[in-house]
């Protein structure tokens, strides 16, 4: 008889977002004549910009003719593309990563989702608590994690590395040894970012431990600080310890187009085993490139125009999520993130669980967010609102929240 | 200390198209003056067709303005196109398949090569020999395939079911038992189509065992005869036995823009624990949907165009087999395939390997197909060709190996 995974059986039933909807879609049911604002999920609202929409109709063109179609690509993507990325996103930041270094995918959620496949399931893995649910689901389904504890909200076999306010929402390293450890900077849920000494402690634990790193950069586009690094390679010895995932969907609002990459290094070896190799062929194996038509546009993105318009994009997020952080401020709140990250992760009112006043928020201003908890144990108690809305619901719900906490 | 994966250590090294390229390029190198036509690799050369085309214009269009943006869509797919696929693929064939149990995807080599996650390491799987080599990679990397043994080509834990001319290319019914078994048909790499009757059987077998079929129907427009289905839920019982993979593929030359589907019927089982729900899982946490550009496009595929355009290209390409299937058999080669399928597979000449007949027809009429033995060690003895390529090319190409073959 066939058997199914049981740790798929493991995973508790209601993911964060759907629990999110299906509160949001109550309440609208219920009072319909509310306007509810949504500064919950990390999708972007601002259409592709124009470069990258001239890409896509020429691209386009070409697969609508004989003489330039394209049928299957290189599964690690076209040339073209890990060019650029590799000049633009590591050659010009002084790191040294060659195009057959880096794998083009539909994204990183699909990567850092992915990338457990090439490690044993015999690892013990360390994350972040508050930590995006993709890396603690995806290492719990091969029973990497162990079980879950629904009590505490933990599986036992992770090893969980609490940020939390007092110490700046940075993790601290594992006293246990950790052989792989997720990291994402500027981080989701919290914002906040690793500055180039604090990332250097990280790589130096890796190298020593032969642990590997699993670098999150995909909100690398938000830095504003000069000390925060724009890739883990900037640090020195990264590239024999840390793999990095990188997106455009938050800098170039591919969201729907769905494009990302994977850096992974010649050096980063185990046991004289380039653990390129091995992603190497899984990607080969079982996925068959990016279309065509989306690496034209993400190609795009490296052009003259196509950079200027990201900065525009950045920009007009960054004012959104000035505005948040200056309005919460104003009513009261203790607020972090919002700096090098369209994130704003604030502590909820004193007496209050994070789905408490995810509840309150949606009923008395009509306004989503994200409950920290969602994110983890550690998450207890804040709240993440994103800067991905437009202006004017921004503005808007931000008067509301104003209006309604300021004393 | 991080550890790998080792069971991709145990994949042999050279995969087969990588093998062929490597000799082609070579030969070029050497005589830059033959013109050599490739048959070899199952990639479409017409371009995508006019609905197709207006449809991903149109979708750009969409994507570079405010109101009309998309950003992340559900993960299984935009109700459109999941309505478009339950109507056309399987309410018109009396298969009653709902939208919810259809699971879009970027093709069906990340879904066949996914579906084992959702599945215990610990279940004996069985594949036809010869076979697309992603069903054996892809239980290799996860260790349910055993070992390799290099002198028989074969992994230890495998069933491998021949497929030989003694029995029509059709599997038989596996002796011991099979918890999971892959079927492709038409087939992949010989061509042949398996008849409604004899489909029948190994659902029953499937019931009876509380097995699995995962059915690859990746092929399925080119299928030109009345007894043939063209889904396996054309056969009573599927639905509690069966998992079916489609593309976009073969049939509008999607091989550059990637997009197809898994469909697990809600009855699908397993100690009554749908299995639709890991697979839901799965898709939800370690994907993030197909591009939406991509789902209009293949959206259009089931337009009253979309679909008369669609039988121009398959009847394109099946005028390419039939031409090679006659010219073969006019050179006196054994030939089996063509009729539901773009693939030709013929018996190599006495005496001569698969490998050999390779280079024999590279170096002698600089034709390129592929070895049968790559495809599995009951490939030895047989060639594949394939009628994707331009009409030109098929009849030079097919003009030679008459002139050479010819008696």
């Amino acid at each position: 008889m066939v058997k199914l995974n049981d740790n798929y059986l493991k995973l508790p039933g209601s993911y964060l977002f759907s629990e999110i909807a299906k509160r949001v879609s109550a309440f609208t049911e219920a009072n319909p004549d509310k306007k509810v604002i949504k500064l919950g999920i990390g999708d972007v609202t601002l259409p592709l910009t124009k470069s990258v929409i001239e890409a896509m109709h020429k691209a386009v063109d070409e697969m609508g003719a004989a003489a330039t179609f394209r049928g299957y690509g290189p599964e690690q993507g076209y040339e073209f593309l890990r060019k650029a990325i590799a000049e633009n996103d590591y050659c010009a930041r002084g790191a040294d990563i060659a195009p057959d270094e880096i794998f083009v995918s539909d994204g990183a959620k699909s990567d850092t989702g992915n990338i457990g496949d090439i490690f044993s399931v015999d690892n013990k893995v360390a994350v972040c608590d508050p930590v995006y649910p993709v890396y603690v689901d995806t290492n719990a389904m091969v029973g990497r994690a162990g079980d879950f504890n629904a009590e505490t909200g933990m599986w036992n076999n992770l090893i969980y590395m609490p940020c939390l306010e007092e110490n700046g929402f940075l993790p601290e390293l594992p006293k246990e040894r950790a052989d792989i450890i997720y990291l994402c900077f500027p981080n989701n849920p919290s914002g906040v970012a690793m500055k180039r000494d604090e990332l250097k402690k990280w790589v130096d634990y890796a190298n020593e431990n032969k642990s590997i790193i699993l670098y999150d950069g995909a909100y690398e586009a938000y830095i504003s600080e000069e000390d925060v690094p724009h890739t883990i390679y900037e640090i020195e010895g990264a590239k024999t310890c840390a793999i990095e995932f990188k997106s455009f969907s938050k800098n170039a609002g591919f969201t729907g187009t769905r494009c990302g990459y994977t850096v992974i290094p010649k050096e980063l070896k185990v046991n004289g085993v380039e653990v390129r190799s091995l992603w190497n062929r899984r990607h080969t194996t079982k996925f068959n490139g990016t279309p065509y038509v989306t690496q034209r546009a993400a190609e795009a993105v490296y052009s003259p125009e196509g950079k200027e318009e990201v900065k525009g994009l950045i920009k007009y997020y960054m004012e959104n999520a000035k505005i948040i952080s200056d309005g919460l401020k104003k009513a009261g709140f203790t607020v972090y993130g919002g700096v090098n990250s369209p994130y704003i992760w604030l502590k909820v009112p004193q007496g209050m669980t994070s789905w408490e006043f995810f509840d309150y928020l949606l009923e008395k201003v009509n306004v989503v967010g994200t409950p920290g908890s969602g994110f983890g144990p550690s998450g207890e108690g804040y709240f993440r609102l994103t800067a991905f809305g437009s202006r004017d619901n921004t503005l808007e719900a931000i008067d509301r929240i104003v209006k309604t906490f300021e004393q």
